[in-house]
């Protein structure tokens, strides 16, 4: 088979590029591991900055959104038993961030890529990247037990922190960075009723805490828990009591309860390789990096990878320039390294650190209260929660 | 004798407190362990707020400053091989730092303190404190062979770091917070023109440095140096050598060097004494907290002490209220902490640390290349540099 760019895995960052390259006019055939209902299947963030809701309507795919999500103009911190309102439309002059669960964008994707008759090739396996050195790179995998070939003129790695896209550069190619965090998410998904129209991020004694939701009806709430927790350990009663001791009075009052449709404990990671393009393979999303939950970076940041990227191989077929993609890890990691400085930086002021000393805990608490305090330092956390601009 | 306030240590905290309180009608006696020159050899910080000014200015001490001092309305930061200004007084609506040395401070009150004829005691040994729970504290010390003894109503430590006033207080009472930072600033202080009218601040690979001044012909340089180094090992040339390689090109170029009048290498440290009050004893200044040098708070966090505490005494004795003595401890640990913050912020984004990974480091250029690229982000270093408000 021959395509223009080969697109390795089918969530939403492979997505949203094949989306935006079909509207360029650009081919590409997306190659995914797993099935369409396993991709679906999968729980992740769901807070969307401005430019990735742009991303999207421009890939054709905002109407469910623009019907469905929620548009929250601020969230609430709390700490030392108190909420503070971040006031994000007040402080960056009207921006503000979408509430819209990551399946629900995958969902839209596939609906559209299904709708324009565009392929993609589920269920791959062995799936192996060849020559992205020279100007002809190939695609291998194996489909219903024959192996076959994409031969492109690009390929674009989408497929994950685990995928084969990374693990297919040469060693030596690839320098790592990375901070494991010690502690993990503890998430309940259910069908009640967010406890308040907003996020409240919670820093407490107890751990740290996060008041989220999918919708008007479904809520998504977690709690700091340390990574040698099981799953099976916390019983539905058991969250439901540890996130409301963590919660001011006023707001566990509020607090609905319900039985859990998922629950599942997330380690925290931040990871960044560098470069992200290798000849004419590029990374693009968790494939390159990861962030920490906190701050919901990671969604976001693939959308702006993919915005560079769709960009450069833009430019690459209507201009004959390669600039774009010349230009693409060093702009894909300027700001990726800043979202990786935010998400670092809000993991570290809202969770408790078994290793911290007291100074440094103190520190923590100074830098929350300054926080409140000053006009600037909110204004530097909302540009950064509703998404630095591309 | 009797006195309303004895006041322990004749430094910039001590004196001033005196003089404000002399103003206010209120008697106070210091008392010091050294002579007045060695009081005056001591070299120190160079940077003072508006907010200090202000209190010299109250405290009838401001005309020598308004005539020799250098005001500065910015200053820049370099890394990469980069320098980058930053505009005080726009990000701040007007506000300014003072260049004048701390020496000069402690002269101007040490001979306003003289003129009015109030009375220190120096060379005072074995100072001690007592009964400061109880309504009639009193401080014993020996003079010419003599023990004496001050009965007076409260009693200020403004003895420093290593002075007798934190010490005295029951182990138990006072919790401390403390960071040792793994390396030194190596200074030089020298008659040369400064090599910019304004501060550079350097994170360069080789470590920070820092081109400071004292007046438009005397410098203060310092370069980030190992702890474990002698200054015995620093002569001048090789302190010339390393500065110029830690600057931009343009700036090493223009650097006018010449024999050090002082030397010497500072250990970092950040600590925090809590609280600041037990019964009639109040710590201020560096009694109860140090802060690293980098962004030059030492001084100006003694200043803000010294306003709540004048202050505090000043409504006791006037309005016969306890209100502001009892909440002297909050009120200044809340503006200490929000130092400490920056000036371990600064400290962190400035310095080369022994033991940070790749990641840290990453985040470290991250955060600086976000700083220069965020309005909000530079307002919120400018509004701490020049001083957050009492």
């Amino acid at each position: 088979m021959r395509t223009q760019v080969a697109i390795i895995g089918a969530g939403p960052s492979g997505l949203l590029l094949g989306q935006l390259l079909h509207i360029y006019g650009i081919d590409a055939v997306i190659v995914e591991r797993k099935d369409p209902d396993y991709v679906l299947s999968r729980i992740r963030a769901g807070v969307l900055e401005q430019g990735m809701v742009d991303l999207l309507d421009e890939a054709g795919v905002g109407a469910r959104l623009h019907r469905e999500a929620l548009v929250h103009g601020g969230f609430e911190i709390a700490f030392g038993g108190r909420r503070h309102h971040i006031d994000l439309k007040g402080a960056t002059g009207g921006k503000s961030v979408t509430v819209y669960g990551q399946t629900e964008v995958t969902r839209d994707l596939m609906e559209a890529r299904n709708g324009a008759g565009l392929t993609t090739i589920y269920d791959a396996a062995d799936v192996s990247l060849h020559d992205f050195e020279g100007a002809h790179p190939k695609v291998r995998y194996v489909k219903d037990g024959t192996t076959r070939e994409i031969v492109c003129d690009f390929i674009a790695g989408c497929d994950g922190f685990h995928g084969i896209s990374r693990q297919s550069v040469p060693i030596g190619a690839v320098q790592s960075f990375e901070r494991v965090y010690p502690f993990g998410w503890l998430g309940l998904l259910s069908d009640t009723p967010p406890v308040s129209p907003e996020l409240i991020y919670v820093n407490h004694d107890r751990g740290f805490a996060l008041c989220s939701m999918r919708s008007a009806h479904r809520s998504r709430y977690y709690v700091q828990c340390p990574l040698t927790d099981d799953v099976a350990e916390w019983s539905d009663d058991r969250f439901w009591d540890e996130l409301r001791s963590r919660l001011d009075p006023e707001t566990a009052g509020r607090l609905v309860t319900g039985p859990s449709i998922e629950k599942s404990i997330a380690p925290l990671r931040s990871f960044v390789a560098e470069p992200m393009r290798f000849g004419r393979l590029f990374l693009a999303g968790d494939a390159a990096h990861i962030v920490p939950p906190t701050g919901a970076k990671g969604l976001n940041l693939a959308a702006s990878d993919v915005y560079y990227l769709s960009r450069a191989i833009r430019e690459y077929y209507a201009e004959k320039s390669e600039a774009g993609i010349g230009a693409y890890s060093a702009n894909a990691l300027r700001r990726v390294w800043k979202a990786e400085r935010f998400s670092w930086w809000m993991t570290s002021q809202l969770h408790r650190f078994p290793d911290h000393d007291a100074f440094s805990q103190r520190i923590q608490a100074a830098e929350l209260d300054y926080l409140i305090s000053s006009q600037a330092a909110l204004t530097s956390l909302a540009e950064n929660y509703v998404g630095l601009p591309y």
